[in-house]
C-alpha cells in the first residue's frame, strides 16, 4: 500500500438529492482507508473562471455585486461559471467582456484551485488578461455590477484590511503581488 | 437610492431542499434591483477556521488528505468546521491539534473571507499561530491525515507551480509571503 492508497476513499453508492440550475446535491456513501464507512455530501458544480484583469495603466478591473448567499456587496475580480462544453480561455473572455465591457488581447493561465474541497467540487481556473480594449458592457439579465480599477498596491491593501473578503479575489490579488517579476508586472 | 441599494436583492421566500450533517441545501426567491424575479440557490455551511502555523524554526505546519468530491490527495493548511456555539480561536486550536498535534501558545486571527460566495455562505476565518508545542495527535473519528514541515518559499513555490490547488491554503501561503514584515514573519 502506497502512501496515496493509505489515505483515499472508495465510493461505494452515490445518490442524488437535488440537481439544479447551476449546483447539484448527492451523497456518497465511502470506505474509508482502514475499512469503515461514512457519508460524503457533495455539492456539484461545473466549474468557473476568475480573471486578472490589468489595464494598460496598471490597474486591476474589479466589480463589485451583491452576494445573496451572504447578504453583502463584496469586491471581486470578474468570473462566472463554464457553459457546457465551454472553453475556459473564451469563458474567461466572455465573462470578462459581459461584466466589465473590457476585451482582452492577451490572456493566459496562471493556476487552477478548488474553492472548497471538503464538501464541493467547484474548480476555478484564474486568467491574467491584458492588453485590453474597452468595449460595452453585455450584463447577464440577473447581474447587477459596478466596475472599478485599483492600482494593484490599494487592492492589496484592501486584502489586508480585510475588506476584500472573496476568496477567489483574495487568491488573484495576492498572486499578482507576490509574482510581481515572472509575471511581467 | 444609494450605491448599495442598487446593487442589492430582497429575499421573497426561502424553502429547505436538505439539511444534512454538515450542508444545508436552500432555494430563495429573491427581488433583484430592477423589479424582477430570480431564484438562487444557496448551500448553508456553519464556517470554518484555517490555520496557518509556523515552528519555532519558521516552517509551516502542513497536512496532506484525501477530499473525496474532488476525488484528490490535497496539501492544506490545518483547518475544520465550526461547532455550534464555539469559539473560532477555541476551533483553531482545536483543529490545530486534531489533525497535527501542535499546540500553539500564539494564536491571533488575521483575515475572514467566503469561500464561494455566489452560491455558499461559508465564511472562513485565517488564524496565525505560533510558539508550538507538540502534543499527540487527535484524529477526528472519519479524517485520515499526513502532516508535513514546509519553509514558507518551498510553499510558494508549491502554489506558483500550481502543486498546491486548495483556495483557503492558497490564501494562507500567499498572505504570510505579502506580509513579511508586518506579521513579524
Amino acid at each position: 500500500m502506497n502512501k496515496e492508497d493509505s489515505l483515499e476513499e472508495k465510493t461505494l453508492s452515490s445518490t442524488y438529492i437535488y440537481q439544479g440550475k447551476i449546483i447539484s446535491l448527492r451523497q456518497d456513501k465511502a470506505k474509508l482507508p482502514d475499512g469503515r464507512e461514512t457519508v460524503r455530501e457533495i455539492v456539484e458544480h461545473p466549474g468557473a473562471v476568475v480573471v486578472l484583469a490589468l489595464t494598460d495603466d496598471n490597474k486591476v478591473v474589479m466589480v463589485r455585486q451583491f452576494r445573496k448567499p451572504v447578504d453583502e456587496v463584496l469586491w471581486e475580480l470578474p468570473a462566472g461559471k463554464v457553459e457546457p462544453g465551454e472553453d475556459l480561455k473564451n469563458c474567461a473572455l466572455r465573462e470578462l467582456e459581459e461584466e466589465t465591457g473590457y476585451y482582452s488581447r492577451k490572456i493566459k493561465k496562471l493556476i487552477t484551485f478548488f474553492s472548497t474541497p471538503g464538501f464541493c467540487n467547484e474548480k476555478l481556473t484564474l486568467f491574467l488578461a491584458e492588453d485590453l480594449e474597452e468595449k460595452n458592457k453585455n450584463e447577464d439579465t440577473d447581474e447587477f455590477i459596478e466596475v472599478e480599477l485599483i492600482k494593484p498596491n490599494e487592492a492589496l491593501k484592501l486584502v489586508q484590511e480585510n475588506i476584500i473578503k472573496d476568496a477567489k479575489t483574495i487568491i488573484g490579488i495576492l498572486y499578482l503581488v507576490s509574482s510581481k517579476n515572472s509575471i511581467e508586472y
